[in-house]
């Protein structure tokens, strides 16, 4: 970079993780020259605020990534596919949320808690940001690993509306709404399906009601019974520790819950894990909050921790039947560490590289 | 038995799970003569329908049982210590939900799909019901077990709140209200807890608020991090299949849902277990119901499968990584096969008893 502040495009400004973007940057060091706000020409001509001042959204176009030393993508895989490479041979280095590229041998997939080096080789000029059920687990598990070798995982999610985007938000409060409105929904078979699908229809981001249920299926089919959302996290999970061999089981479960994904991980190690120094990593790591004082009943929940940075770790356990496995249950924020902080964090990294 | 048809008293019948009792008593064969309903002293002098009829709740006392003789109780487990022993006294076999005798060695632990012959080894003449969790997912798991033989296991459960009772059914119908009339709730840190410990007190069955939100926190603690239920879970499921060594590693957590308890299970087996084959064996257990088809994207969901009386069985697959490994979702309603329905399977089991 040179010494000038850089350039941050933001691309797909006007989206659910691009919005919570926008937040973190009044949150954060203010390492940035201009902000510019790229979205889809429908959106272009909206203004929007950064850092305190008004600023209007651009449409995509080739001439929009001039100048721009790093560009943060969310948007459409597709629409990403065709801009990422264009904003590179502009000179950007783009920070692509897809999942286009995630697994590919020259792009990094990076958390900057856990492989920071990685952004550095990037000959495509193109840095991948994991999935938000991965990047849950993954400062936590990051520090695990460190201490005591992770061998084997098995994931089970809990996890929010708002991976569905906006669509899901508003059908989560609208199904609310309607089985708020009829008191003892619930208990007969199908009943909140019929209410539901009554008022708003059938046609939904999720694959059944969400509201008083939990629907087993996020992603589409992946073959042999697996969704995408299952593969992301194992193949995710395995490039950024570095363990192309690990034994992943993963089953991903949507749950009535605006923001905030959960997951219970029984995670096995090389050697035994004491869980008292277990805990002790978790509370150094910078990133991660122990909220687990069974006396004063602190549990993390999804309601209470969205809208925050770390993520949450509790309900640390050592397993019943081997001292190599712990049990924990880690909420965390899928708009901030899941989606839009873990990109700019790499942005950060990017940009404090030496000119 | 004698030859006349048995009488049976339901202990606790204006309970949660007395409800459903009586309800299904009207669906099912009718094995019984008199159906005598017992309660406290405080509900008694209420009238019930039972098949049909109108009939009067008395109050406990040990003259009730005289004549009685098969007696399912589902009272709190002290009620259950005092009272379940004066009726075994008094003639009658008890069939006790409590927790208290489910790991006695001299009670058996009966699920009538898995265990059926210890009905008969009842030296206190007790039979226990087991935990409503341990229900859900035990039909299925005997299945397989029977085939393969299980080995271990990994659970992650997704709770209802009509497993806390009435007064868990009610503060979730409560906080949905709170929670549906200001939309956007869920996005803030403390935003959904706030809101509801505002107009409903902080005082809940639950360790957190329920709506929009989950809490990885059933029953009280167990020391070392664990919960009452997840031991349940291990001990239980251990005892029920006969493998006191069976390594269990359990996470509970309720959900918003109000009645129908999920479960993520992780099986491992002695031997490779062939999908279809696995498949096949659920397909033709009696008491359980597949629902995996991807390509008409039907899979159980617990609104869909409420108030119905088997195990459903969804997203069953092959783990990745190993052979011997099935993934599968479970959900079956936890006041039925996970209560009511499993204990009037074990009366019936006894009814049917040469005389």
């Amino acid at each position: 970079m040179t010494s000038a502040k850089p350039t941050l495009a933001v691309v797909g400004a006007t989206g659910e993780v691009g919005s919570v973007l926008l937040r973190l940057l009044a949150t954060r060091d203010d390492l940035w020259g201009e902000v510019r706000l790229v979205a889809s020409a429908r959106s272009a001509g909206h203004r929007l605020t950064v850092r305190g001042e008004d600023v209007e959204v651009v449409a995509i176009a080739p001439e929009v990534f001039d100048g721009v030393d790093i560009a943060i993508f969310d948007v459409p895989d597709d629409v990403s596919e065709h801009w990422a490479p264009v904003a590179v041979e502009r000179g950007a280095v783009v920070i692509d949320n897809a999942v286009t590229l995630r697994l590919h041998p020259d792009v990094p997939l990076v958390v900057p808690e856990v492989n920071p080096a990685q952004v550095r080789n990037r000959p495509l000029g193109i840095i991948a940001n994991p999935n938000s059920t991965t990047l849950t687990m993954m400062d936590a598990l990051g520090t695990l690993h460190a201490g005591w070798g992770l061998t084997a995982l098995v994931v089970s999610s809990y996890q929010s509306a708002s991976g569905a985007g906006h669509a899901g938000v508003e059908r989560l409060y609208d199904e609310l709404e309607v089985v708020a409105a009829e008191r003892g929904l619930g208990q007969q078979p199908g009943d909140v399906r019929r209410a539901v699908e009554d008022k708003l229809g059938a046609d939904s981001p999720f694959a059944a009601p969400l509201a008083l249920n939990v629907v087993p299926w996020v992603g589409s089919s992946a073959g042999e019974g697996w969704t995408t959302e299952e593969h992301k996290v194992r193949d995710e999970t395995r490039k950024i520790l570095g363990l192309p061999d690990l034994r992943i089981a993963v089953t991903c479960v949507r749950v009535p819950v605006v923001t905030a994904h959960s997951l219970a991980v029984h995670a096995t190690f090389e050697r035994a894990v004491p869980v008292d120094e277990a805990r002790q990593a978790l509370v150094e790591a910078p990133s991660v909050v122990v909220l687990d004082d069974l006396v004063t009943g602190e549990l993390p929940t999804p309601a209470d921790v969205v809208g925050s940075d770390p993520t949450f770790v509790g309900r640390l356990r050592q397993s019943w039947d081997d001292p190599r496995s712990l049990e924990m249950f880690v909420c965390g924020d899928n708009l901030r560490k899941g989606a839009a902080l873990n990109a700019l964090q790499i942005a950060e990294l990017v940009a404090a590289e030496p000119g």
